[in-house]
């Protein structure tokens, strides 16, 4: 099995509901430090999984859907807690997404899976997989 | 399939028996970072696998059990050789002991597999991955 | 001369004033991975610079009255832009005050500087560096 | 399941043939930062998966036989887009080689599986995962 | 003294002349990962140093200059040896150009310095500073 | 000025004495990723600050002198705490006696200051820098 990963990051602001949060129950926010991993059993043509200049584009388009905004604030994630797990899958459904409507290109619909990890700081990080 | 993961350390002594291990067969020591990845299938009610807060807790009470120890007196490694990947399956088993415990708290039961690595080095690591 | 640096972190939300800043005059947020360096000319009896523990406490009691909060509702920064390089500034004289009332000890008062960076990304940090 | 991996790095020229590549398919060049990770269900006598200093080892001898190259000169890659990926195959197949021919001595016969990831930059990495 | 850094990359080929060099005389290839770090006195009227996205954007047009080619045949650095030290200063000079242009805007005149890391491995890199 | 840095590693036990100490009191141990920094005000006529792997075989050579050792039994260290940034020290030192002796060639007598940072976890480090 091979398997490409490109990095980015985004930038916003959330609260959580529920005891559990403790202080992150106020207002704050969070640098997420973004990795996208495609993965599929046989390269392509071109000898690669996916181009990795087309693949960091895609993140790029969906992270901005996020980046620099108050997650509270948008319609998408009303009585959502954007925890860093649920974002991972947030992030890897759009990816898969644009994959399955040909943004990444014709030889991206060989990829066979996506795992997206949000790194939250140097001590935690949250990831989601998902088959294509 | 969603994980978490937290990272913590551990500064301990120690030495092996065998010749594969060459000028190791000294007593020495090791910092590991210690990365901890909690699986599972589906989201809590909260939206999460397991609290961050929490497993940071719960793996800090297991890394104190070690840190600041010379291992070769420890009666638990006796006639044990604490490589490495043996000390991440240590580690890995403890975790999966307070989960089942109920220390995690009553959701961290779904919790469906663990995965430890220990990094010994900025050029070697070890991991050790059960299901719970 | 000798230097000792401790790493910590803070989740913070915010926003900026002045169109430099561009889609982060919106509210969003940032983890802050924290180094906050001590330097000095010599070591003092027990042969440190400062006790690395001792330094971790501090650094944490500083960011905790930072951290999961949005700064743009904290009256110390109000009409302040909250930029990565002015909190390093905030945090750097916020631990020269604990040095000079003895909060790490006498023997911290040997420190000559501090230096403390902010990473607020994989690709962007600041910092600020003074005397003591 | 047990693991471990030894990291090490080569600098190699090469370009790429295809549209997709874009300025890539100039003469440029790459660090490799090679994680090169041994899978194996139980540990041996030693209670180890392999040993560290041995897999480094054989992990230098293949980098050694593409490092301060251009690939583009190699008779080996005639005809074979060297991409990241396709790298990672050809470092994991030559690892393998080794194994199977005792390289790794006795005990590294019950090493299951082999994955062995090409970090090209800090945003960008490949791997190819394969059983024995 | 403050000071903001960005971080961005480049992947060259070339080769070096002289026996002191090795294998490294063949000509071969390197990621380099590059952080350009920026220092001024005290903050402009925004609060900052200079604007992260002007300075990534600024860095990004230097190194555009260099990637993804073959250093050996740029007329730029006929007879020169393109050593990570040397090319540090290339980029660190190309970046004082750019700011006294005022390519970074009137602001960004009030910076005092620059230093430029090249990561060549993730065991070796080289630095260059100069005043402005 | 330029500089140049390598990193390498060493695995060591020890103990502290003194009550700022704590739990590191006990025999316990600590990988020590160490960089290495040699600053120079002008590139030598290979156009380097001094070779990268000979540098790497100087620091290499040091910290073998160190390496895989109980630091409590050296006698070099009878009635000294070797705290990361004392270790720092004799790490710098002894770089700088091999300097002095010719061990790193003679262009390295141009080198003006060495600095040597001994990171003891992912979230603390020390550094200890002296001229020549």
């Amino acid at each position: 099995m091979f398997s490409v990963t490109v990095r980015d990051h985004m930038m916003v602001a959330h609260s959580f509901r529920g005891e559990v949060f403790g202080p992150a129950q106020r207002l704050h926010g969070a640098t997420y430090v973004v990795d996208a991993t495609f993965r599929r059993e046989a390269l392509d043509a071109d000898n690669i999984v996916v181009d990795i200049g087309c693949a960091t584009e895609q993140l790029r388009a969906v992270l901005d859907e996020l980046n620099y905004r108050n997650l509270d604030d948008e319609p998408a994630f009303a009585g959502f807690n954007t925890s860093t797990e649920a974002l991972a899958q947030v992030v890897a459904d759009r990816l898969a997404d644009r994959i399955n409507r040909g943004s990444l290109g014709e030889n991206a619909r060989g990829i066979a899976a996506i795992a997206v990890t949000l790194r939250e700081s140097h001590i935690a990080w949250a990831s989601y997989e998902r088959s294509l």
